[in-house]
């Protein structure tokens, strides 16, 4: 029985983590991380469960852009321009379905002027095509990561928009690499579900973090069973050097410090800074100039002796395509939020994988970890079949708003049981933090902002 | 004497082209011109000149970002963002206060993740800069295009963001190709005012148009003095073909016939298209491929006969880069109203000009024409030196909206005369047009829509 998508509901969510200077780095000093939740309304109990869904009786599917404050309500705007393609049209079950709406999202005849397919209204379609998977798989009553993984490789192949992509990836060689990890799924399966997904963090090395913060939180990573933690640098050079030699010194050299400069960089100043930090052995620099770079990150690559990662910022599969097409990086850091949802990404896992390159998600922010896990474990089960040399980025902040949040258990994320895509904000979070007139923010207004 | 801004104002302006499939391509079938419209306001007259300004006693700046329709109210509510950069803040008047404005507008810590500097925000970024130029030049007395060709080389590098420039353009270089074209600047501009610039037209080739009206528009531009048209392409390639020989025959061998794929092929789709077109030598091939596709544009240019031209949806500056370093384009189609305005598209300038590509300027749309033939023409008088091998796109559409439109005489633009960016949309235009509530909108809407 087919059931509707009655309407769409966007909220502008933000928390003031400014205050503390968690997540500060060297191109975001003061981050209020944000987001732009969207809900996916539909018109009834499913049938096919024969009660009441997870959020009331009629089922529903939650998604979200991450921003860091200011703007957020412009990420907002452009979720509600997407309206008319998605309230009245049935709830999308199956991949034909997904795939449709994925296109219809992106393809938008007027609306494609403002990207196209990039930044504010890109953005607003993945917050939308991943609402529309969490409604999915609770239908299915499936996280995620096994709804994806429960699919044929023609029904995978059939999600991907491979306009633009077939001088580096055809339908058929996405069949391919499909079908090539077709047998070992079941196992794969089993393992994750036993042992879960490598993760590392970035929680001790926020920029605007003291040493003393610094070292502690890098010794307590370590007692935690992270094998991989990560460093935010890009300020003096004398400070990058003096944080990276304290981390090492805390750590032991068989522990992998990443190094994050979050674009801050000009290629030169790159290779120069991750030539000084070198001998301090960091296992990659991430994101060491402009994110539209591909050309400078192959430079970087070449130009000094430390492994490149980037892709958190890279706005789309396009990018991603040359960036592996020049070689301009180690590692293919997806970000769950950024590119147009769960079929772009799905693009993005295949070229990497055709490329022979490791995907390690980009995570954090608000939700970020509760999303990426999926797409990290779907891989592992149906497209590149290994964990080696991957880890998904793990940040302790906010998780404690979300009704299915991530869980770390010795350096691991242990795989999500729960149907959907673990998007749910928790209504309490929601209405405390609307901005402007949430409880949160009317707090932190000032006298002249509330008349008084 | 110092002034300050007192407001900045947005208007969502929609022109209801679609239905004359006016501007309709491959990509865009159905546009409807719009503009999110900013005005600067500021606090009285300016003492400078004694009296009222040209929109009363209080001068104002006048910019906007173009868009083709739905998410129009995106980019207003993107413009609004930027406010309290701009409100309050003495009015820029000089190199040294552009040069802030413009790196304020693209560098806030918290509206830069929502790019960076891409997109939505990027275009609304650009439309600000562009109303704070035509304020100071308004000021200053001054067309756009000498306002910037009276500044000197110093200032002019300084209004640059050269931020993961510098492995192609540093800040010496940029000023050694600026001081190369100082000793021509005076004779340059007599010239210009005397001949004015190279135009073509776009006007006969909409994909929408019937083969009659190809033919009968192409005889009539030649008639009108251009010497080279451009036909969109990207339909069915009989009829690519079709046309394309058409408009050969009707023109003769010695206009140029540029072609304009609108980014709707893969690369070797292009390269398969161009090769069919080439017997009927078309001049060059305009964005055969996604405008992110850097190394895709070079792919196409080594593997077809045609020269490629690309550029008005490139997204910043650092693509531009690429374009270059790639040796993926043989023209670089800047556009006024899809970077950050004016500074950015001096920095295109130089790149440009530094790599010896010649600059033909993106147009059309609603005001793009007016805009950006004074980018042209200050690069002729002080960055290139030179007219040969370019030219400004023309289109003619939506002109008499605008109280200073630009003048076509024997397929040439006329040079600007009036202080200002030749921005200013007519009172009554704006009125009209505003969506939904203008006039020409409340027309068209359905009796659901009124509830009548």
């Amino acid at each position: 029985m087919s059931q509707t998508v009655t309407d769409l509901v966007v909220h502008d969510i933000r928390f003031p983590t400014s205050e503390q200077l968690d997540g500060s780095d060297a191109m975001n000093p003061d981050p209020d991380y944000s987001a732009a939740y969207v809900v996916l309304r539909t018109d009834g109990p499913d049938p096919a469960r024969g009660g009441p869904g997870q959020e009331g009786e009629a089922p529903e599917g939650h998604g979200f852009c991450f921003t860091i404050g200011r703007g957020n309500e412009v990420m907002a705007a452009a979720v509600e321009a997407l309206r008319p393609h998605v309230v009245g049209r049935p709830v999308p079950r199956d991949a034909a379905a997904l795939g449709d709406l994925y296109r219809d999202l992106t393809h938008d005849s007027q609306l494609r002027w403002l990207g196209p397919e990039k930044g504010v209204t890109h953005m607003a379609a993945g917050a939308v095509v991943n609402a529309a998977w969490d409604l999915a798989a609770k239908l299915a009553g499936q996280p995620v990561w096994r709804f994806l993984a429960g699919m044929t490789p023609e029904e995978l192949v059939s999600l991907v928009d491979f306009r633009h992509l077939t001088d580096a990836l055809t339908p058929d060689e996405a069949l391919a690499v499909l079908r090539a990890a077709e047998p070992g799924r079941a196992e794969r399966t089993g393992r994750l579900l036993a042992e879960g997904y490598p993760a590392y963090t970035t929680s001790p090395g926020w920029l605007g973090y003291d040493d003393d913060k610094l070292v502690r939180l890098a010794q307590e990573a370590v007692a935690e069973g992270f094998t991989q933690i990560k460093l935010k640098v890009g300020g003096d050079i004398e400070d990058d050097v003096r944080r990276l030699s304290l981390a090492r010194e805390a750590v032991g050299p068989d522990i992998r410090i990443a190094v994050d400069a979050n674009q801050c960089w000009d290629v030169a100043e790159a290779v120069e800074r991750m030539t000084a930090l070198a001998p301090y052995d960091p296992y990659w620099i991430e994101e060491p100039t402009s994110p539209d770079d591909v050309l400078g990150h192959a430079a970087v690559r070449a130009g000094q002796p430390v492994k490149v990662a980037t892709g958190e910022h890279a706005a789309n599969r396009i990018v991603f395509k040359q960036l592996l097409q020049a070689g301009a990086t180690d590692f293919v850091q997806i970000d769950a939020a950024r590119v147009a949802g769960v079929n772009e990404n799905l693009a993005i896992l295949l070229l990497a994988a055709k490329y022979g390159v490791p995907v390690c998600p980009h995570a954090g922010g608000v939700g970020l970890c509760e999303l990426v896990q999926h797409l990290a474990m779907f891989d592992y089960v149906a497209v590149s079949g290994t964990r080696e040399d991957r880890v998904i980025e793990y940040v302790d902040h906010l998780h404690e708003h979300f009704a299915d949040p991530v869980v770390i258990e010795a350096g691991h994320y242990v795989a999500p049981r729960a149907p959907g895509f673990s998007a749910r904000m928790l209504p309490a979070s929601i209405a405390d933090h609307r901005y402007p007139e949430g409880p949160v923010w009317q707090a932190r207004r000032t006298p002249e902002e509330t008349g008084r």
